[in-house]
């Protein structure tokens, strides 16, 4: 090559760096161009084998990094993950985000991914319908696709996943023989564990075809049918009274503007007396996800604001009585996904393709970056109708007795029942 | 009396019942008249002794209550928190409250009592100035004016009001050396309790002329005038950097209007990397307190929804770690004071008079109602800076070893630090 596309590319690369921030990260023409933030060590190279890429980069960085990296033509050496943490770093710092045209295309997407009752189905289909043995490569044994709780940072993957499942059913104080409604129920886990440990029935809400079919077969093998019921259905669609209403890792494939729909489902199926919980991707700050996570990955998918998720319980009068933030718990599961995806990536590429691969490997460790810098959070509210008494005296019953996770929470009348007396 | 002004009586009552949505409490006229909802045994009898008691009962009655009880007017035989907690509930279900008259009053209201730094010192001054030997009648040892954490329903209310000071030095992990902020410190407790158990310096901010002079002869007794500074100012006066923003019943003081600028303030003390908690009764869902109660106990007061209070938080980008809701620990609380409270009652008439005594009463007893009712809430947040590490891998360390309550929270590296490292 000549002088001038030569200098053109160095420019142009000065121009990407400059787009991030000055982010730590090496940017390269291989054998034209070459431009590092100065008196930093860069934590990775961001190779850009195609001048399309290149100016794609400038023009759309949001769409332009992940399209150009899924089709291969920019590649990335050295830690992925801590680049991607460099640049939501660098780019919160200078906060560049104001410009319209991507505000634009990202309020477009919103109309054409917007969660309708078809549009959901559209949505859920493109994501969890991939194929179970695509997810069974890389997700626990049960198939649990949301946020885990480690006991220990060193915990199993296997067991962070009983762990937030117990967690979720000790919070909830679920009692035997109490009628429990799931809104998104993944590949069955929770309604299943929630049954079998807990003694509960649980009518499951999914619209997955996938995922039904496969939680139904192992309702069926454990001999669980009679008390799991899957419904391939939109939560939209719950009908029935209910002691509690539970959605785990649902809440981001609700469109903002159908919370207070939401609101009014969840007030129907369980009233002012019943008891709840949220699980949920969240943010310190309302944000849209990126584009190219929108387009590619989760069409439709939205992490509201603590402020925002509130929408769904204040209409209706509920009472907050605890918000946990598990933040570094979804770093962590996505750090066992991330490892266990890469060690069958041979085998997802013979399944797929290599652009498969890379979509989802981008996607795996953006979503990692993201809870490590704290760009996403995992928040879960536990809440009660206005009219029910408070589910603890104090959290104790929670924490005490941890090591028979798989037991349900002790019900000492000390603990549940306190006295209105005045003497 | 003849027949015409028995009959007035017996219309005025019925539409005073109509006015509580039929609460199960009796009304009378003495010699009169006498209205009971029918099918329910009343928890309490309303004694009117004075027709413009009554029509004021129905011109305005949540002014009108309040002051004939205060001026004897009125009075309560049997259950006066039953008899509140009825009409609570009752009012919650007829949801009569939507008449324009006390809606513009109590906006008002607001206007004259408002949280300007002039306001919010006279606002203050109202109601923590009474008296010292006032408030150490009735609350604990430690004069600790808010919301007490009880291990268990049975603990003492000094045992809980020590449980709380440590649940909340639990939960924001203090370290020794580590400098904290006090925003609205009371008679001092806190602050002291910090500095003294868990090592850290403490600048605490306060407006109370007679709480200031307390709590600092307090700490020149403990000898620890060193560590504990109580500055008579505003907590729009805080000034510093610190590494922990604390603030217990404080919030309530503060107008809706101006938590923006409490956001600001607060960043300003810890910036993104430290971290606080906001402890203050709440409510489900936005509304005010009752016209008498800002008018003869706590101006300018107001209790926000967990929405509106996140409007401190979310702003600055602070991430929410944790929200605790306490309320039937401040229902309790509320018995232990009313007790004593009751207990002392000759004792408060001769500092003051009986129509003091009458008030209080009506405050303390219309209080334990709210929080039993659920009218209000009491929400503890912790939260960190945007660019700090959760306090906790996870919450075991608050409930670990709950015996040496006043003692530093375990800081076992397995729990405080976790690692980012993929292999």
């Amino acid at each position: 090559m000549g002088i001038l596309p030569r200098f053109a590319d160095r420019w142009l690369l000065s121009r990407v760096l400059e787009s991030t921030g000055s982010a730590p990260v090496r940017f390269l023409v291989p054998g034209n161009a070459d431009v590092s933030p100065s008196g930093v060590v860069p934590v990775a190279t961001v190779v850009i084998r195609d001048r399309g890429a290149l100016t794609g980069l400038l023009r759309d960085p949001e769409i332009g990094f992940g399209d150009a990296y899924m089709d291969g033509q920019i590649e990335v050496e050295g830690d992925l993950v801590g680049l991607l943490e460099a640049v939501y770093g660098a780019m919160e710092r200078s906060s560049a985000g104001g410009q319209w045209l991507p505000r634009l295309a990202s309020k477009w997407m919103d109309v054409w991914q917007y969660n309708s009752r078809r549009g959901s189905r559209n949505n859920i289909h493109r994501h969890y319908d991939v194929g179970n043995d695509f997810y069974k490569l890389w997700l626990d044994e049960r198939m649990v696709y949301t946020c885990a709780y480690f006991p220990a940072p060193s915990s199993t993957l296997e067991q962070a996943q009983i762990a937030k499942m117990d967690h979720v059913c000790r919070k909830l104080r679920l009692q035997p023989g109490e009628r429990v409604v799931e809104a998104g129920s993944g590949w069955g886990a929770l309604a299943l564990h929630m049954a079998r440990e807990y003694g509960v029935s649980v009518k499951a809400y999914n619209i997955s075809r996938e995922q039904i079919v496969y939680a139904r077969e192992r309702a069926r093998a454990e001999g669980m049918a009679g008390r799991v019921e899957y419904i391939e259905d939109d939560y939209r669609a719950i009908s029935g009274k209910f002691d509690v209403f539970v959605s785990v890792g649902m809440l981001e494939h609700v469109s903002l503007d159908r919370y207070h729909e939401f609101s009014g489902i969840l007030h129907r199926s369980i009233g002012d007396t019943g008891r709840g919980l949220l699980h949920f991707i969240g943010r310190n700050q309302p944000a849209v996800f990126s584009r190219w996570i929108r387009k590619r990955i989760f069409p439709g998918a939205f992490a509201p604001s603590l402020v925002q998720s509130l929408n769904v319980l204040e209409p209706k009068k509920y009472s907050v009585l605890d918000v946990e933030n598990l933040r570094m718990h979804y770093a962590k599961t996505l750090e066992h996904w991330l490892q266990r995806f890469e060690k069958s990536k041979h085998q997802i590429t013979a399944m797929y393709d290599s652009r498969f691969v890379r979509a989802w490997r981008l996607y795996l460790a953006g979503s990692l970056a993201a809870f490590r810098t704290g760009d996403l959070q995992l928040f879960q509210i536990l809440f009660t109708g206005s009219k029910r008494e408070p589910i603890y005296w104090t959290r104790d019953p929670i924490y005490a007795g941890q090591e028979s996770l798989a037991s349900p929470a002790p019900s000492t009348v000390e603990n549940v029942k306190w006295t209105h007396a005045m003497s």
